[in-house]
């Protein structure tokens, strides 16, 4: 049930930036995905090397806090915290906060789950492993 | 306090899908704008208008649950329900389903406020009249 | 060394537009290559189930032409017109034209190759047989 | 008539990546666009900060020759060069090229233009300077 956490460093491009001069709200789940992808790559977990085995990591549920809008250029940090929920769900809270002033931006609250080819549940063994610690 | 119920059917175009051969995860909520915005345009609001006005439609939170993927060309129909949850807050149930079967894609709730120029919560006119019929 | 024409009726979502106010360059691209999957479709030719066998159809030169850009809920129409290059490469002149006024938004001219499984060129026989007839 | 160089590294997020397993062809034109107003930021001149203002960079032709497909993870180089081509138009010769083996992955030759809130074609004071130098 051990939690662990992580951070990404990451800026705002401007082509993310929507009519309303802000980051649109969509885009803000790619960069939680990508921090995701790249938590669990450091714990050896490759997104694409298991979609690429019939593996694939699935989203089930979201919740998304917008506390606050980024705009061109600014800089912020993505945290990844894991949590085992139950034999074939991990919940991941994620939360982003802008560098200039440490304000909070996003609040998320995810829950995934793996699915074999035969569309069961089951989990990558990595992550197993780092919740039996 | 009533409900408006509006529906817009689309399909999935294939760069909406990413590497594990279904749409992305963040290309729901462009769906879910998308519809959200042809709602409100058919009931007056026109959010980019607002935009250039200064007044900005923002979302405040979001809930989805995801129970299935869509791949590519599959038709949809996003449907959007409206209801006033505070004098400056509105919610939004947005479902997504699938054609073919008529599954359940997508179930998510939204809340939105606007804010004017100085940042301060401000509904559009028409939103505050839809509530008061 | 037929050419075939084809044409499809879209609009301009507003998560598609930048902090311009207008649709983002990039965005074109989508537009474009969805109307040509959807041409590519109308001849039989579904670029995801090609994907899936192996087959990728792929882009190799693009040249584009922007005329004028196109703002929140414009419609377009994107006209696709096919001929063969080569015996492993099509050419597909692009045209999109705002449908208020009739005026060109986008010319272009896309050079595309189809490679199996090996990384070698193989158009598949449906646009073989298109251009022999 | 000068020339700079400007290099700006990235990695492909798994995000990016389309059904046929690679950097969808649109995505590149964002890493280009991101590169080059890096580079415009670098020599003083702000995208975003002059859409506010008015002045907007406009894209008018683009050029691409896509040479190999970049994969989940693979990290590149973009790099900028300039050139005045009129003195209403800036040419800006972009290559990609894949960091593992400095195999080029895009060539692109892309021509911009600045336009004042009349429409009319006005060049950034930076920009004159820069190659009147």
């Amino acid at each position: 049930m051990a939690a662990t956490i992580f951070s990404l460093e990451m800026a705002v491009r401007d082509y993310e930036c929507d009519l309303q001069g802000v980051v649109n709200n969509a885009v803000y789940q790619n960069y939680l995905e990508h921090a995701r992808h790249e938590y669990l790559k450091s714990i050896g977990i490759d997104f694409a090397a298991l979609a690429a085995e019939g593996i694939n990591l699935v989203v089930v549920r979201v919740e998304i806090d917008y506390k606050l809008s980024l705009t061109s250029g600014a800089r912020f940090a993505v945290t990844v915290a894991a949590e085992q929920l139950s034999p074939v769900r991990i919940g991941f809270r994620q939360d982003i906060c802008r560098l200039s002033d440490g304000k909070p931006v996003i609040k998320e609250l995810i829950t995934g789950t793996a699915q074999n080819r035969r569309g069961r549940p089951q989990l990558p063994q990595e992550l197993v492993e780092l919740f039996a610690r």
